[in-house]
């Protein structure tokens, strides 16, 4: 439990499998609020109005309000209009304006919302909002994920307890009908919108930003932190202190997704080091994680360091390959360019066999360094994606 | 017969399984040369070496000498002794200077090149050139292709007969151990280098440049184009004229390589107009044509117009969604940025079942297109490129 919010999760009937689909969190009093959303440029209407709140009410929130089952993305201006109507459904609920409220949706794109359902779940919820129905909630906003992901942290920042509490769904970055990661974090922590919109910008990069079961994003992502504690707000070293906790959360968070990424049996980090910026770092290791190459050699267990060679010179970074050196866990299999001298096949191999393994990268040019998870294209992926039919 | 050239296809018994693997082409004459090469900056030691050799010969080639089954790439300092070797060998066999050789490879990366079977098939290939031995030299580039790739076009220009003869291997963009597009086209044309040289960059932009296997590109790709002919040197409208036959055959090839891709069933034309510049409409063609969303949509025959609208909202142009419309041949799955009035699920799903479509996109922003030619993302990929082992 945290302190200052409440939870539900209900079925309205949006989803035809069995299963809650409306998901509702209040806050008591105002809380700081904070959020990121997809970088698509076709956002989906709850986007939209979600990004319209946050700014409006200057990050100052009283409810999100979330449903399964309808994505209510290219929906055009009837989406619009459902997406306010579901704000407003949720403002009443919770006793709030509708300007108030962050609005999320998750599931099949370009149908419209079945809005009767919609409204009843929401009302539905608002009646049973609970201090403990945080897990209610994560499972509420789940589409064709395996189960519930959920993480906490409790630290002390400045002699005080602070604690932190998230969900997040995906399954994979994309879904038979685009699903979507959507993430919701509260805290307890005393801390004002902006620092909180730091905070949250600081701990998403290395976490959510740096994953990719297949490199399309969604229409719909989004990630939201509401914070609702009062009293004097954290700086300086408790905001650093703070914004450690939420990104060590939001990795947790962003782990549990990949491994329950669609048709995903290896969950690889990609650790690019020597690189001459952060920039080059993060594009190189972007690219291992995202080569079909590589991926399915991951999926194979081949420990076929060409293949790992030739995405570091597709990612646009200038390179020198006689210095590029790679390795899986410990064992090297590539310097200099070519082949490691004693090359151990039969090791690098065992090494691929592991549900998480490191794919170390030294580029030989610098000091920066980034990383990136990765997970195997595999059968399971095109049959999830291909064989699917809506 | 292209007047001016003879070639060659031997084996030298590079490749484990049987087949030609050594191929040899010698101009009679220092023919004019342009040549395009990988973009990966990991280049294999064959692609740095022909680069020097076309720049410090002005563009005058006497022969191109190739071997498949190993790619001599990743290979270090050896790597680029016995790219040399080849050349030398090569020119001794044509009678020529080492510095008028280009030299291609292709086959599995890391490993040293069999030098000795080189040599011998090199040697070979030099007793048996002949004017009508393209069909060999076309045969012993390949690698894991179904089958040779070859085309040829008669055009007249100006009143003479002009007339291109090409070749190309894939297959697909990468194989098991990261295959390569090698192609090779040769003219009885009278141009000059630097009139080539813009000649063929402007074919194989929106040829081989416009195509998506997979997104990776090989650390061995290479393009080149040989000009036997004497005379007065294409200018104007001529050289217009010779530039379009050029793009032809280059389209045709590019087509071949793309039906010949690794677990191909659809070869799809990505139509993009509508778009503010050429540059967006490229990158929303590119888009579209490497995601893994819309590939394995292609794959499993599903009209997901949602799939292609998200993946034009992650083409990273500025885009007005309620703007864009989309087809499937002639059969209009989205308007105004949601499904199509009047949507035809079945007929679309049927266009979806040939061998060829054409899924044409209008961002309804301007006046700039662009094609690309994309295919489906199949178990076929992942069980050639994951579940092969080394």
């Amino acid at each position: 439990m945290i302190s200052g919010f409440r939870f539900a999760g209900v079925r309205g009937g949006i989803k035809q499998k069995p299963g809650s689909d409306v998901a509702l969190l209040a806050a008591d009093a105002p809380a700081a609020a904070a959020a990121v959303f997809t970088g698509n440029r076709v956002k989906a209407a709850p986007v939209l109005l979600s990004q319209k709140a946050l700014a409006a009410s200057r990050g100052r929130i009283r409810g999100i309000v979330v449903n399964s089952g309808n994505a209510n993305a290219c929906t055009g201006r009837r989406g619009g209009a459902d997406a306010r109507a579901m704000q407003a459904a949720a403002a009443t609920a919770i006793g709030c304006a509708p300007g108030e409220v962050l609005v999320a949706s998750t599931g099949v794109i370009g149908v419209p919302l079945p809005m009767d359902r919609v409204a009843a779940g929401i009302a539905l919820a608002g009646g049973v909002l609970d201090p403990g129905a945080f897990p209610a909630f994560a499972e509420a906003i789940l589409t064709t994920d395996r189960g519930p992901k959920t993480a906490s942290r409790e630290v002390r920042i400045g002699g005080r307890r602070v604690s932190l509490l998230g969900c997040t769904k995906g399954a994979g970055m994309i879904a038979p009908n685009m699903a979507t990661t959507l993430s919701f974090l509260v805290t307890d922590a005393a801390i004002a919108p902006a620092a909180l919109d730091r905070a949250t910008r600081a701990a998403v990069a290395p976490t959510f930003n740096a994953i990719a079961v297949d490199g399309d994003t969604s229409t719909n992502d989004m990630l939201a932190v509401l914070a609702s504690g009062t009293g004097k707000s954290l700086a300086g070293k408790e905001l650093a202190a703070f914004t450690e906790a939420l990104t060590d959360l939001c990795d947790d968070l962003a782990r549990q997704l990949m491994r329950d990424g669609e048709g995903v049996h290896h969950v690889v980090s990609v650790a690019v080091r020597g690189a001459a910026s952060a920039r080059a770092a993060t594009l190189v290791a972007r690219r291992i994680a995202t080569s079909p190459l590589v991926k399915t050699a991951i999926a194979g267990g081949d420990p076929n360091w060409g293949r790992i060679l030739c995405a570091v010179g597709n990612a646009g970074v200038p390179l020198r390959p006689e210095r590029v050196s790679i390795w899986l866990d410990e064992v090297a299999i590539c310097a200099a360019g070519a082949v490691a001298p004693g090359f151990d096949e039969a090791r690098a191999a065992q090494v691929m066999q592991q549900p998480a393994y490191t794919i170390a990268v030294d580029l030989g040019a610098g000091d920066a360094a980034a990383r990136y998870l990765a997970c195997d294209l595999s059968h399971e992926y095109v049959t999830i994606n291909a064989d699917y039919r809506t």
